[in-house]
């Protein structure tokens, strides 16, 4: 078995993994990189596609904004369509300049990568069986294989970015989490295709018959969501019956403006709310999907990763320049405020906009009073809007 | 059988009832009022004391907001403390200026009884077996008895003003009506004291014993309420042992000033939210709770019984002096928008500041979160401050 050495040991090359190992060896600080899968597959995940303002800032701290500059769409607001009714939500205006970027999470990934590469930092791919071990110790290590051989990488902290399904939560003992957890009884259909969006900013829409997105990538590329049964197949909806039933949950004069395409991918995700408490375990950190997952109206998701690797990131530094060890014990508590209120975003937004099967008629006003509420009063309108763009990070003291 | 004739028959004599015969009585309309109760059992009912400004306004233009403006306390804010964190919702800052009188129920109701006496208008007292007719032809009536005589009143609208239990909703056919309702697993248990309050603004206390009200009805009359079990009964309710229930549900600094005395009142009511749709049918309307109920966190049965009083007052005003005979048929519509935004809030503001026995882990997070967000965000203070003070009445054109 070949022993390797790094300060920061990552599992997990997605965004929140390249992120974090990019803005410590910015700082300096070594990382090393493992992830299950290949490069290509990493890069041909299709994910969200809305970064808040403060991701998009941390994305330029760690060097990798050119592109997104470039190429990426600012949006000063989006649009809820409520059965037929349109209202814009003018988020510029009601948070006081703050805006989202439409930006695909495809793209940041590769930027990422690129830049891992360009500073010659190092990460495994494929690489198999990874377990953590010693979480408690002050000398954490793990073990995986990789082109056939087995390796010991010691490190001082752990970051486990591998996602829901990952290791890193796994190898937390049995009765160290507790977890919160909501399973909602529908699923969200995606589709891509290269086609103009029907709309210049993001339409969210209400509709008897369920709810329906507008999202996009790009000027020329168009991402559509529909609400449906969490039990659907993937193959019961052609292309022609998925764009006949978006027309029919869209405002009329939309929907004739709606522009189809055969589609470049089709999938269906079960939409959850689940958090588990606390982020942390000894050495090994959980950020993102690892330690927590949103139902994804309200984008909230890749946006939440940003925040707890900003987070960790920030008290890394202090550890290693100021000896600050102290922090280390706050990363959970910091990240749990900030996630419970996307989490509670998310699940209005969810509980909202989409049709719930089993619904009894005080629940369905009491929703349809709430919606109109919060878009009739400006302050309503205000907490939807600082909760979209996101709320501020906590500072690290 | 005796016959008699008025334009607006009003069935019961509480607040909303005296308050659309006074408006009524000053345009020039003639109303009768029947109520089955003796006066003296309707000026001893504790009931609200919290009146939004739209309803001073209409007390006002009713004439009889004397003894309101000299006895009654202006409220520029209220507090929360939960948790043992006191929080202050600065009602006139957050809404431009909009504050709440603090004016018992009871009050309200013996300035209306002596203004309808002053004005020479009939109510009369104890009628029995009162039973509205006709209620889809042009001129609806009604029997009832009195001291021993059985009578026929004639007249153009019926007014049921008679709460939740009264005969007006009752007499709507079955099938006509949809009911919307939720009970909740708790009532609260209510005390009156001819004690000073515990502080200057009323306090709503969440706390993991279960919530708790700081209320006033004057400078040396307190009212306090204690969330108690669905099934609990007054009986098992000591004045001693509510004080000290009541004193561990707040924070320290604030018990520590709690002035105890003996009861003058203790009783339990349960929490439900209840509409019915439409409020109308044919020439009957009704008001306040024979038409919906809100559970008492938010303070706007009475403000809403004020409102709905207030959409039937301008409605009758058009149709008598200008023939706007189609304004009847929104009556129900008009209502049923600003009702719905009540219930909403009433729910809101229960649902956040109660125990829930049976809530998950998942929901008792996110209600904590929610509270904290709209705690901790401008936006946030302010939707709750705009409810509370009361969302405007909609003008009828």
């Amino acid at each position: 078995m070949k022993t390797l050495k790094t300060q920061v040991a990552i599992i997990g090359a997605g965004p929140s993994g390249l992120l974090l190992g990019q803005l410590l060896h910015r700082a300096g600080i070594q990382t090393l990189i493992l992830e299950r899968q290949t490069p290509d597959y990493v890069k041909g995940r299709i994910r969200a596609g809305v970064l808040e303002q403060g991701m998009v800032e941390l994305l330029h701290q760690a060097g990798v904004g050119r592109r997104m500059d470039a190429e990426g769409m600012v949006h000063e607001g989006f649009e809820l369509a409520l059965n037929g009714r349109r209202v814009a939500i003018d988020l510029k205006t009601l948070t006081g300049g703050k805006t989202v970027m439409i930006y695909g999470q495809t793209e940041v990934t590769r930027d990422l990568m690129a830049a891992r590469q360009a500073a010659g930092a190092i990460t495994l791919y494929e690489a198999r069986n990874v377990q953590p071990h010693d979480l408690k110790s002050p000398q954490p290590w793990l073990t995986f294989e990789h082109a056939g051989e087995s390796f010991r990488l010691e490190c001082d902290y752990i970051a486990g970015c591998d996602g829901f399904h990952g290791v890193s939560r796994q190898s937390i003992p049995h009765g160290q989490l507790k977890i919160f957890e909501r399973v909602y009884p529908f699923g969200w259909l995606g589709l891509l295709a290269e086609t103009p969006p029907i709309h210049d900013e993001l339409v969210y829409a209400k509709h008897e018959r369920g709810f329906a997105l507008c999202s996009m990538r790009s000027p020329t590329r168009s991402r559509y969501y529909l609400q449906v049964p969490a039990e659907e197949a993937v193959d019961d909806w052609s292309d022609q019956r998925f764009w006949a039933e978006l027309k029919a949950r869209l405002p009329e004069e939309l929907a004739a403006g709606l522009v189809t395409g055969p589609s470049i991918e089709k999938s269906i995700a079960p939409l959850r709310s689940f958090v588990v408490e606390p982020m942390q375990y000894g050495r090994l950190f959980l950020l993102g999907d690892a330690a927590h997952i949103v139902p994804p109206t309200g984008a909230k998701g890749l946006n939440l990763a940003a925040s707890d690797v900003s987070t960790l990131f920030n008290i890394l530094l202090k550890v290693y320049r100021e000896g600050r060890v102290e922090l280390l014990e706050k990363y959970s508590q910091v990240c749990l405020r900030r996630v419970w209120k996307a989490e509670r975003f998310s699940w209005w937004m969810t509980s909202m906009l989409h049709q719930f099967p089993e619904s009894d008629d005080f629940s369905q006003r009491i929703a349809q009073s709430e919606l109109e509420y919060f878009i009739d009063s400006e302050a309503g309108r205000k907490t939807i809007a600082e909760n979209y763009v996101g709320l501020p990070y906590e500072a690290i003291e």
